[in-house]
């Protein structure tokens, strides 16, 4: 049993980390397709993946994952007319981001950090949790931290992935960053097979609605996932794990 | 690998399944005190575990779960003043409900079945889809069920795990039958030595508000899960899987 | 005249009652079919019926009943496809519900009872409470009570007027109950000749979307209303009544 | 038995009602402070009492009462700070009546009328409307009638009642024509003795928030009462039932 | 530079003139259309004009325009129906005007005045006063008015305009009053030669749903604007400029 | 007379246009700190010229701006402690969104272009859009372009301007490049000698709420202005202008 997720441990348990001042993650991930390779809970498994590595590293617990995220844009997650994507209205995250910022408030939490896995979940997650602050009012102990986990991948770390240049984190959706974390977390759910050997995609500046269903590739794939390997995955967790397990240290002023 | 996970499989082998007529799983459960005995993700973790049994059984897919529900209320889950029993508001769950239904529905999916696992979910999950339903409008051709998952355990089984007379499933919340099913599902996560030793609670017929807390046992636990065993767990999945085979063939005319 | 009705008094008179302490209660029924027998307000007629006589009893105020409740459902009601039944979102029961307390409270109404008449109203109504509870803060005095009518019946007197055996609040819906303590109240609505001779509806323990409009007497009957009678209303009242003020005087602290 | 009113009769009276064309009227009140000599239900009972005037005039039937309106304001109703005064947020009542309209839509009703007996809830029950045809699309049968009743008085009529002039109906809170009226419909209701002696109450032009309380005759009576009659009430009721009977005939294509 | 408009001076300077209690004017508009003479913006344009010199005269600032307004109404704007009216939703005028306000209490603004330049507005900008002000609660310094430009014109002003009789501001849109102000202010957008010759339109004291667009001149002028001028104009804006200078000055104490 | 502006032409012209298939655009900005030396209006301002400008080249309509965007954020628009930074909800800017463009629809428009000149609003907007769009239905004949208009500089401009390397978009606050573009549309409202010089901010790569007011610099400023030209911004505003034209012939096929 893995005693670092609090859907794994009595309330009982859960109180006495949290009255010791345990940090809490909320990994919001997603249920998007990520091509013919990888899962469509990849944003979910790797926001709860990396939560529970640093939750070890410093006595935190993880929350269930929030496994639906905000709609799928072509341009860094393909789309809505995929099969398999499964999207919620911006209300509806906004909504479940503030309530959860509320109950761990009420629980007493002092420390929570909400780990996003799904690019489009930003800017909703952002009003979730402004909302919350609202509601909870000024004066309150609650500090929450709000990050995407690809944003702590050192840059030197990019070049050694991506010797010929890194293409951007727009277009990494099912590409090396994703597939390689994948092999790393859950090699047995990656069909290295199936990767699509096509050029990345091509995106103008703008969007267009209805969305261009035809700029994104019929796979899903924004760019190849050719090249992909575990110990690339490793790479890139060891750098993210230790960026937040920094950061929370820092902001939360945890003494190592 | 559990291939009947839809969050493990990419989304050409989902789409495959659903245009093969597969039925959709998605359970609904709770983060929710359970008792020093049980944890705090019993709900999710038992309508996740039997939808998983029932795709196995039928070729089903199981959506991820939903694994925050309504708010907990003193007569069937304690109340919302446990530490870490997190909820979320009445419409935050009816609209995501709605919008996975909707989600569900442009994929084509034609069978869908909504598996509660908590009290409390059922009137919001009922307008959840009625919504998704107005939104979709007449004429399409998915059908949703949406179930309890106790409300197939039969009454021969009752008697047999209750000599004494079942108490009714109000009183069972973190007792004989949830503490059971999890020592078959998830015995690791049961701390048997933890289970409190104390007469069931005893309600009014009305509710209060703001809620008694002193109407509920302090451990949360509502009548003792004393008893409680893996065998008693095993017989009543069998009458909860088996009578939700037969009921989804039945009602989405899958031969079996 | 009857001054315990609120909306038949003046806001003095209110306020004088409300300084003095006075229960407040909010009948919450529906507008829905209740067979060829019965009418379609029944359920806020037994709601507001039953209130004034429990206001009566101890000299509290009948505020307008709310007289539109949450769809129907086939199980308890008959569901949304009968001709008159006229329900509302289960957003809108849920602000009206938390508009009404909040007015109360700012009244300084310190015991406000919730009477439902309609079983689909009950979690809705409890949303709205406990909104209302979140916005008017910890510390208020305001005390409510939420309570289902029915709940009050005593066994023996379901033992006297169901001889062998009573078939469950669930297919109570224009059946014997209600029919009864209609012509008690308002034996004028109710038309004797018009009670359809069919067996009682038969469900399975889950619900299908759309609804299976074919599960449901075309009469919108769940279980047969003959051998009604006014003398078994008055039983059945009697119960609730005594029940009801019981309840309040107890848990509002009121000397009898 | 009132058979006029809907929900005194069957779902199979009203369907059959329905199905012939009747005129449904939804009466739109509020309970509001109406000085200390008319009871807070008035503009609720006055807008019911004239939908079955005019329902039992060209065979119609009147659905229940929406109970609660709008919030009042001092300049029409005296505001919210008086006790007793229940009112609902503007996003409730555009619920209420987009759904009811909805309701109505789907029972095949073809004719719908929706008579408000409280000035704030014009524009609100105005939005519900929009919501409801939106949601309904075009092409649809139902056409509905918004109407204040006040408005169908005859300018020769205010003249009589108000030899010295009509202070306009802003002003009309309370005073000579709601309490002529209430003598005419409810005199049982109107405590003749309590009417306040007092002058208008002055306003300006714009408004004020928080509200400016003083503005407000401690009354709650915008202006006088005093030479209220039930013959004026009968003078204006029979202009209001003969207005709405022509408009509703002519705008319905009633063959009268 | 116009150094009155928050939009074009420094949050610095804002600052400063906040602090040392500067009125604030929020102008709402519409974007609707207003005849063939006048432009889409008129009711924005009006609005902010007036504010403008409004603020000249006692060193006030003008917050930029809310520019969409509530659903033109028949009887009051010509109705939906119209190309180039572009309207928004009753909650989002409501939403739209509490965050507003409650931003500007965050500012530390004491006096804000809400110029409503549009009819339809009124209420849905009441509505978001209110739950602006309940949001910001009890004992905040904010005081807000709220007005309608026209209800400043002086009747002496309105018998020289008009002296056959003022036709009512209900058909005042696109006509004389509005015609003339524009002349007043922004000449150039003004074409005399477009100006429409028919008689007034003639509506019933009630409204239909779906709208009947017969009832509404096809111009959408609802009374002519022949006569129009801009000396007529001047004298319209001369009484409003300095009946809301002295409200102002009034209710907020400032001293002239 | 700009007559490229919606609000400055009559409804008629306005038609005309749309029915020509004329592009509509709609400027969506905010009122926000810009630092002591630009104005509170600058991104409606540069959003609403620069709409102005595209129209003019491609006989185009403007509407007027939404004034008004999401919460401004520490790390693009130095975060929501400003005084004068105005914000709203993002439920309010997705509403006003979604109603805009329902309603441009209902004029007949086929061609629309949010042109979006504030960071914060993009994933609202989009949100807008989408809901909008699922209101419409499929089949609608209306494409919607939205975009950000920054995004059109070109590289080699970026090098001109930053020759010592562009410290990316995310400082860009109040820096050279809006700066400039404001020195180019709009000198008067710029105080070059109000730039102050300090530093460019750095921030971390997550968030934390409260938000850390002590990471924005105390002007408001990102990064240096210093430097600012009105030829910079000549320069910049011929990539955006000629880029976006490029775009909206393309993707709408007009002939140029």
């Amino acid at each position: 049993m893995n005693n670092f997720r609090m859907d794994n441990i009595s309330w009982i348990d859960y109180e006495r980390r949290v009255q010791s001042g345990a940090v809490v993650f909320l990994p919001i991930g997603a249920t998007e397709q990520h091509g013919p390779h990888l899962p469509l809970g990849t944003d979910a498994l790797l926001a709860s993946a990396i939560s529970e590595d640093v939750a070890k590293a410093i006595d935190g617990v993880v929350a269930p994952a929030l496994s639906y995220g905000y709609k799928s844009q072509p341009k860094c997650g393909g789309g809505q007319h995929f099969c398999g994507t499964t999207s919620v209205d911006g209300a509806t995250l906004i909504a479940m981001v503030r309530d959860a910022v509320r109950e761990f408030h009420r629980h007493g939490v002092k420390r929570l950090v909400l780990v996003i896995g799904h690019y489009e979940n930003q800017w909703f997650v952002t009003e979730g949790i402004e909302l919350a602050m609202r509601d909870i009012g000024p004066g309150a102990e609650l500090a929450v931290m709000r990050l995407e986990h690809w944003e702590f991948v050192k840059s030197q770390t990019l070049d050694k992935i991506f010797p010929d240049g890194f293409p951007g984190i727009a277009l990494e959706h099912a590409a090396v960053i994703e597939t390689s974390m994948m092999l790393h977390y859950h090699p047995q759910m990656v069909c290295l097979d199936q990767i699509p050997d096509h050029g990345p995609a091509e995106f103008p500046v703008y969007d267009m609605y209805p969305t261009r269903t035809e700029w994104v590739p019929a796979t899903g794939v924004l760019s190849s996932a050719l090249g992909s390997s575990a110990d690339k995955g490793k790479l890139l967790v060891t750098d993210i794990i230790s960026g937040i397990v920094q950061a929370v240290r820092f902001e939360f002023r945890l003494t190592p």
